[in-house]
């Protein structure tokens, strides 16, 4: 086996149903396995719309650990890096829905978009109705003008958690589709990338990147974002990061309240994640945000690829009052 | 700087105190700084006995994002990979105890013992009662005939899970320490190395490890294990792991129920954690162990270090019922 890169894993062509297998186990009897690769709640509300996350393999916990107690109702699971194709999709569509439609709720890569988007067909063609809420909350991936060819990013967790809670109390595909669009209305993104990972099936890296640079708002795969920037310190590199989120077209003024995001990539260490932390804080207090919540984790990830990015979800009334809703699930849990 | 290692930091001298700064920050007002480095929560129980957890810092999220409802009430925090000074000790003990004494409950290392040692000794002059529970769960660290030098690793997370509970519940130190001591009894864990992270003040590595092997029962400091052994398949590793587990002195018999702590220490991606977890399923279910809970999470680390550790805390009803109450930290938290 190819193994360069020291991964403990078995064989580098099955990593995506091998870790899927572990994940069910993950679970202790709460979701389980549905088609090829879903991953499905066993208790669901009845009548209730559905709420339906997926995505390629290798990000974990993302997205299919996120299924959960006031969380995604299933997931599709793709290949390593690779969409779920339109039949996962649709056995997982199958098993989520309780007569009163689901919702696709993914980021917005072009695999992801095509293969959800013949899901949906195929499932409407057997009478569920389907609504589609695109998650695009990173603002180095382009222009404001240009908000449909921005990528999904670490945002999906606090979007996928208020989703989740909404599907738990709401009664219409309608109010669940409102209510989510919101949710990615309302949330920004930016990352940096200081290493890149190493592909399972190859053991090469997933981007190329020099030692002394960082890459400000790279994607998680390595897709370009805005500048390589000599790397720096974590104070000088907070301003760089808020600055993008803040010269965004979400207002953000004194008196706001947010949830705050600090995710690692992979291999960045949570005392980094912490000092980082650190110094945004007084640049969020010189602007008057108010920091309802903070998670500091590593949720959205590409292997051991090192990097951090930022995500502010600005709460209004109804948005905070699902946010204070408990959750569970392998990715994340609230109390 | 010095930062060959790419660490998002300030200043590499400083890394302990600044990730401080935003652990505090991460509590999000649940808990305030005590002194020179400690962490203590706000609203503790009147008239309780408390429970004081703490180590170097470096490994986070733990000890000291362990504080936190039902869990640890306060944590002396050491400067990198040190343990925390007796004064430390002492001022977190004074703000966490209520008049019914205080258990400090940390891992196995000298420095660790010798400090929290000392600031009992302090704590008591003043009149605070203090007892003394070790972790040393790491069975790959000493033969079961020299408990006592055995290291505390990653089952410290279900021992201050249960730990934390019995201090919401208990009314005496005793019954803080009799619970406690039980949890530490009945937790084994075993980790395995693959690389070495690097030290924040140098971008060192913080040891030695051929690219071909793994060091089976190293420690997270790169402490001396049981061997070193070629790399291998996840399915190869999974029996040797448990194995040791297996060969220790707690006796796992078919019907115990067990929690099962997957854990990275550090860059090891959740993808290869739930590949172990589906290796060693087949290995519990042979000898008829049943998995209560199973946790898949990167807590007990040394920074950008490779490796996982498996550890198992074996039930009773006492520990399942403690077990089963929610809990909240910012390194875990339970439903």
């Amino acid at each position: 086996m190819s193994n360069s890169a020291k991964k403990i894993i078995n064989d580098p062509l099955t990593c995506a149903d091998e870790l899927f297998e572990g994940l069910v186990l993950a679970y202790d009897g709460k979701a389980r396995k549905v088609g090829k690769r879903s991953i499905v709640m066993n208790d669901l509300r009845p009548d209730a719309p559905a709420l339906l996350i997926g995505g390629g393999a290798g990000h974990e916990p993302i997205y299919h650990g996120l299924v959960g107690k006031n969380m995604g109702d299933g997931a599709a699971v793709g290949d390593i890096f690779a969409a779920p194709p339109p039949d996962i999709v649709l056995e997982a569509t199958q098993a989520v829905n309780r007569g009163k439609g689901v919702l696709y709720l993914y980021g917005n890569y072009a695999g992801d978009v095509m293969n959800f988007d013949i899901g949906a067909e195929l499932a409407e063609e057997e009478g569920i109705e389907v609504r589609t809420v695109i998650i695009n909350d990173d603002v180095a991936s382009a222009p404001t003008s240009e908000k449909d060819k921005r990528r999904g990013v670490a945002g999906l967790v606090p979007i996928v958690k208020i989703a989740g809670a909404a599907a738990a109390t709401v009664d219409t595909l309608d109010e669940l589709v409102r209510i989510t669009q919101k949710a990615v209305d309302h949330t920004r993104s930016v990352g940096v990338s200081t290493k890149p990972g190493s592909i399972p099936a190859t053991g090469q890296p997933t981007f190329d990147l020099a030692d002394d640079v960082i890459g400000l708002g790279m994607g998680i795969h390595g897709e370009k974002g805005i500048a390589l920037i000599p790397m720096c310190t974590a104070n000088e590199l907070a301003p760089k990061m808020l600055d993008l989120i803040f010269g965004d077209d979400m207002e953000l003024n004194a008196g706001d309240e947010i949830v705050l995001f600090v995710n690692s990539l992979g291999s960045t260490h949570m005392m980094e994640l912490l000092i980082l932390l650190k110094s945004a804080k007084p640049i969020l207090e010189a602007r008057g945000l108010k920091i309802h919540h903070t998670i500091v984790d590593s949720i959205v990830t590409c292997q051991e690829m090192a990097g951090v990015s930022i995500s502010i979800m600005k709460l209004d009334d109804e948005l905070k009052r699902l946010w204070d809703m408990p959750c569970e699930s392998v990715g994340y849990t609230k109390l």
